[in-house]
């Protein structure tokens, strides 16, 4: 129910269309029902009730991830495709998932939608969403429809299934293990400029639009125990790096000339006369896994990236000494620090 | 990563004690975790890597569900005790459970902060859910915290879990059946009133801020298969009467001089010139349950009642006639409209 009535109408939302608050709660839950595949047999009561009914999977612990993103700090809808928005939001989750090794299952979607939101925004934003969830087969068993006197808000919550020794962690990182990263870096952090500035350089817009959660690799470094701890670059890589190091009771040590950067990123920080090494380290959403591997089992991995849709990529190891470096020009300085939400 | 940092200042957030936008993202997650009981021994993982593992229960199916609440919307922070948001955020997902028949298991929250949010309310909301979890042995299993340019945004997903057998969903009601609330009505709704005209009124203000999710008699409904439909009054008894009825393929009669209408709601009503049952009615929040009974059965309803923690009343029936009426001074009228959050 509400409590008071007070909304203001935010600037971007303008245009002769029809906007959701010409709708019904009942009418923009069937626009979202319509984009989705049927209900798999495992769902025993789906959208449409106060809650929905799972069937467990046998022999699988459960993986559970929530993500938010919010307009003008995850995203921003003055320049963000809408089904860019809805395919970022569902791709966050996913990623998390991919860091456990889990294999995804199902979402929960949450909006708080401005009123004056266009439903033609909305449905594009649905729509993307929808197609990632298809990809992968999530199911969207559920969620909950909210007005706001503010930005939009997406949070989704996914579930995945994984078996329990393959289970990745953030802590599992020894002092000597090797450290890589899946894909390229740099390109979303790149991508947001180069859309920002509304120049043309495809790749990175693709990349910061739509990044692809590396499910397939996490899958593989989990059930062939190649890697010893894992997670993803949401934060950008520096953020990750420390955060592996801190929950494995080890330091990092990262070769500079060693990063996958992204050639097309490289060149716009290059050209924009900043350092193409420090923006790709510190840069957030590009969406790749961070992980260890134990030098000895390193034949697993090889056998994970053969496997795998993704190249890998050597940037370091793990030390004994606590302290989180990167090393550059002979020189190893301390890691630059990423993207913060709060201080 | 961010897209931009246009940040306002909301004028109710003001003082000189520190502010969230004081914090790091992991000094806001201890003052979280702190509130919190041990995790469970079938939580893997928790708190702190990218995503929570959990061991699912043996011969269970799982209930899941995710509701958002808005400042503004659904509360309001300039009258709302910040540990009543808390709570109420927590007790709107467990109501949700309650209702499906379900024995609460985890949640995962979800909070979108402005900057300005000062860290002694933030700490209070969280205080204000934890007790409730705890008192339910809710395991909080992981979240997500971000700034929001906008208002105080609470997401929370809940996951409990039942017996197959023992689901109750809002689909199962027949002509015939009876139609029961739980506890009374109306309180919540005068209670938000009470709040905002600064009178004294403790009982509906306790209620608004502090609703009891009925986890206990949704429980021992599902058990005895006592109910054949059941949802929860979050959007009112009129929207809730209308979609057991259409769920359930049935009309409605309800008799409003049965309600359980609360003795201090019904006078503040009153005394504000208004009607009180419509307003009962209509009013949401109150987080109590609807549920639909064969005649046949209700030998069952009497056990789970004897069992259970709260009245309940008798105040309608199912009707083959797929019309939705309220009974009132001899006549049968369509039933009002409730709380819509879109159109």
């Amino acid at each position: 129910m509400t409590v008071g009535t007070e909304t203001t109408e935010p600037e971007q939302d303008v245009g002769g269309g029809p906007r959701v608050a010409d709708f019904t709660e009942a009418e923009l839950i069937a626009r979202i029902t319509r984009c989705l595949p049927p209900a798999p047999d495992w769902m025993l009561v789906g959208i449409g009730d106060d809650a929905a009914v799972v069937e467990p999977e046998r022999n699988r612990v459960e993986v559970l991830s929530v993500d938010a993103l919010v307009d003008r700090v995850h995203f921003d809808r003055r320049f963000t495709r809408p089904a860019a928005i809805g395919h970022r939001a569902l791709a966050a989750n996913l990623s998390d998932l991919a860091a456990m090794g889990a294999t995804p299952r199902l979402a929960l979607l949450s909006l708080a939608l401005p009123l004056t939101l266009g439903v033609e925004e909305f449905d594009s934003m649905i729509s993307g969403l929808a197609g990632l969830a298809s990809r992968y087969r999530v199911a969207v068993a559920g969620g909950n429809l909210t007005r706001i006197d503010g930005p939009l808000v997406i949070d989704i919550t996914v579930v995945g299934t994984v078996k329990r020794r393959q289970v990745l962690t953030r802590g599992g990182a020894r002092a000597g293990d090797e450290l890589y990263v899946t894909g390229s870096i740099g390109a979303a952090a790149a991508g947001v400029e180069v859309l920002k500035a509304g120049a043309a350089a495809a790749t990175c817009i693709e990349r910061y639009q739509f990044p692809e959660p590396r499910l397939r690799i996490g899958s593989l470094l989990g059930r062939n125990r190649a890697a010893t701890a894992c997670l993803d670059l949401s934060d950008g890589l520096s953020e990750a790096v420390r955060q592996l190091a801190e929950a494995s009771g080890v330091g990092a040590w990262i070769d500079s000339d060693a990063l996958p950067i992204d050639a097309e990123a490289r060149r716009w920080f290059t050209g924009s006369g900043r350092d193409a090494a420090i923006e790709a380290i510190t840069g957030g959403d590009d969406y790749e896994l961070l992980f260890a591997v134990r030098p000895r089992t390193r034949g697993r991995l090889k056998a994970a990236e053969r496997r795998g849709d993704v190249p890998l990529t050597r940037i370091g190891r793990c030390t004994a000494d606590r302290t989180v470096v990167l090393h550059r020009d002979g020189i190893d300085r301390p890691m630059p620090r990423g993207y913060r939400h709060f201080r």
